[in-house]
């Protein structure tokens, strides 16, 4: 029996992945054609088939399990619907391997040493440790020796701005919390432990990631809506002396920095000169703002869901009126795709399918397209090829992905590393070069302006730059 | 050369131990008497010698590493001074093997599965990870399932009563609470987090641990003082969905049940009618005459630093006005000696050295004292058993060493697994039954009342207790 196929959708969203993976547990007939028939109804429905085992084959029925990639929750459901109506086939269970993979969570807190005996009691606990508190007490500063504080990251979030999917709350956002702690952990070897207040008063968040300070050698803010997120940082900097950096900004910003660099150099136009028009004004575009103009951009205007950022628009907050002020020299106003009109760079940090082809048509010769609105970009990004010389995106399934996985581990790192007590441009401006410099110009093409997130150099590469600009 | 022997301390301190052991690295001059001439100068400067390595013997020179256990910080200072006045001995360095243990923290948080690749990414981190955060939005309880919460608890202190060394604050408690997320992780496979508070308003901490909540599936509070940890506690469990429970006051009080239950088992005498004193209502005592009365205690007198607990005294708070109201029902006064006159047990949760010989011995016939001052016990122990039958101490160098880790890792381990929203007394009673239920008739005696903190079956045993009384 057919099923709807998802064919049309193609193109513009992500193909089957591995975050929509399941296995599939079925009953069939015994057959030499069985296995056949159960692939060829996976292919069908649009899933990509992944592994296929035969569990058990007893007398007259044969249980397999089918493994495949499903494009979303919906087309999961589709391509068990398809399975289930194969005849003769019975659907048992179905798993889904990212919550599989989730069960029990994602984190585990371990002893660096086992207390194996009396001895080692003694010296890990009491007595032992009543002469380390003592000495913590004289001299609070051998924190950074003595406890865990020296490679300890607060991963902090009130779950207001989950990834792309809005306030779902701090309990739906420990899953995306525990998993930046794995990428901490697993990239540059930090203790990063999960946050998730329950509370959305800027005040009250203010104050309890102050009163919880005392265990950490940082604060990764993550996941806050915009505009709350600029004052909630600005506090906690004043109020703190260990790091705080809120990810969804300057993470984002240096990463933005550092391909745009590249990206500039592919098409031989300079940051200062170009055009750049930047699409979503929210913690993300803010900061890409602010750090393209630390780093000598010198023709911005920026555009939200109000339109074209211009002064006297009356901002919610003192960082939209810094970039009315500091953007959009010429004052121009009218839609994003009239601005677009001979630009060189658009920036999209936005929403889906807000551009089309002639929006892209209409920029500069030699143009510059980051579409990173996830999952679905600003602009279809094969559409978008055939006009701009260099696109990039959020997207782990295309070229040029711009990952804050780039970024945070690294900057962290060298944060750590040399007890940095304050974040400043000059290591974001440092961290973005760094990371832009990893790309030879042997190796710059218009399909390679940034590294991988798996390329070994860049946490080493960023920490190093980071650590350089503290001192 | 003599150095000032600490001989006359012998007896009623902590003999040398590991808590506080020391390596002393010496430079001599090469000799077949070198390596006995630095041993023996440890044993005339009262230390217990653990090791002796020659590291390095070239021309004319000899490098030895003397490690041994010490009595405190001013010993081990004359100890290295002791050394280092032997001809021809001249004093390197000295580690403390403490301190070393600590460098860098004893916790770290680990990945429970690595990202080997693209796949791993997709499925723990971004795409993936957005449909477990909506399937959490959808419904927070799934968090138990779905995240770290089922296993994780917070080890909360504000350091404002830092083991018994008073009030330290928020980094010197650190090492402690970390310490206890070791043997929560060691005992009972539980993942703990230090969370050290940078405020000792009781209305702040309340709300602060409310807040970060969502990530826990258990509050432990630790080292708070007494009065606000009655109040922090009460309040807590009034807030949260996710049980809370204050150790130093009720590990102790479930640890000394347990202990008080076998050693009157060998007085043969019962709960209901021995004459109980307690010497000391913080945050331990206050839970302990709690918890005895819970289990049928009948005659208990209270006495803190301002005399014997009677009613009308004008308790600073409710709990100390319930003891008053619940003990000493004739009313009696007088001193803590008068009190103890013909009394059947003593427990002493109080400060070092309150009581000499004769207080025992004018204690009635199958006497019972618990002296839990620690590290100097109320009475000392060797001259309490020339007239007591049971003598117990929070001494790890002593027989029946009565230690809340007997308790708080079992404890979670049985709250966790049947995800328990509430602590009650009588899981707490299960719990001391339990443990108690461990020695056997066989086993019983004066000298083991309670099994080691090592004993295999303790955490089991109490978990099960606590599941049990749960359900």
């Amino acid at each position: 029996m057919p099923v709807e196929l998802p064919g049309a959708r193609f193109g513009d969203v992500a193909p089957p992945g591995p975050g929509y993976g399941i296995t599939i547990r079925v009953v069939t007939v015994p057959s030499v054609t069985a296995t056949g028939v159960l692939a060829a109804a996976v292919a069908e429905s649009g899933a990509v088939l992944t592994a296929l085992d035969v569990v058990e084959a007893v007398s007259g029925t044969m249980t397999v399990d089918v493994s495949c990639d499903t494009l979303d929750a919906e087309h999961m459901r589709r391509v068990v619907a398809h399975i289930g109506r194969l005849p003769g086939v019975e659907v048992r269970s179905v798993s889904d391997r990212t919550f599989l993979s989730h069960l029990g969570g994602k984190l585990s807190v371990e002893a660096k040493a086992p207390i194996r005996h009396r001895d080692d009691l003694a010296r890990v606990y009491t007595p032992g440790v009543a002469r380390v508190a003592e000495a913590l007490a004289a001299n609070p500063d051998d924190g950074y020796n003595l406890t865990i504080k020296r490679n300890t990251v607060a991963v902090v979030t009130d779950g207001s701005a989950v990834l792309g999917l809005g306030n779902l709350g701090p309990v739906a956002a420990l899953p995306v919390m525990e998993g930046k702690a794995v990428l901490f952990k697993q990239f540059a070897g930090i203790d990063a432990w999960p946050v998730c207040l329950d509370t959305q008063d800027v005040d009250e968040i203010v104050r309890t990631v102050q009163i919880i300070a005392p265990v950490y050698g940082g604060i990764n803010l993550e996941d806050i809506s915009a505009p709350r997120c600029f004052e909630i940082e600005r506090r906690l900097r004043s109020l703190l002396d260990i790091p705080v950096f809120h990810d969804d900004q300057h993470g984002t910003a240096i990463v933005v920095l550092a391909a745009l660099t590249n990206a500039l150099r592919v098409v031989g136009k300079s940051l200062a000169e170009a055009r750049i028009v930047v699409s979503g004004v929210g913690a993300a575009g803010t900061a890409i703002i602010r750090l393209l103009i630390a780093e000598g951009a010198g023709d911005i205007v920026a555009a939200d869901v109000d339109g074209v950022v211009v002064r006297g628009r009356g901002e919610k907050s003192e960082d939209w009126q810094w970039v009315a002020e500091h953007t959009n020299v010429e004052q121009r106003t009218g839609t994003l795709p009239e601005l677009l009109v001979g630009a060189d760079v658009l920036v999209g940090v936005s929403a889906g399918d807000v551009l089309g082809e002639a929006d892209v048509a209409a920029m500069a010769e030699g143009s510059v397209v980051f579409a990173l609105a996830n999952p679905r970009p600003e602009v279809d990004l094969q559409v978008a090829r055939r006009h701009a010389t260099v696109v990039a995106s959020g997207r782990s399934d295309d070229i040029n992905q711009i990952n804050n996985v780039l970024v945070f581990p690294g900057f962290f790192r060298g944060l750590l590393d040399v007890r940095c007590h304050r974040v400043t441009t000059a290591m974001e401006v440092a961290a973005a070069r760094a990371l832009a410099g990893l790309v030879t110009a042997e190796q710059l093409n218009p399909g390679y302006i940034i590294p991988s997130v798996f390329d070994s150099q860049v946490v080493p590469a960023v920490a190093q730059a980071v650590a350089a600009a503290a001192s």
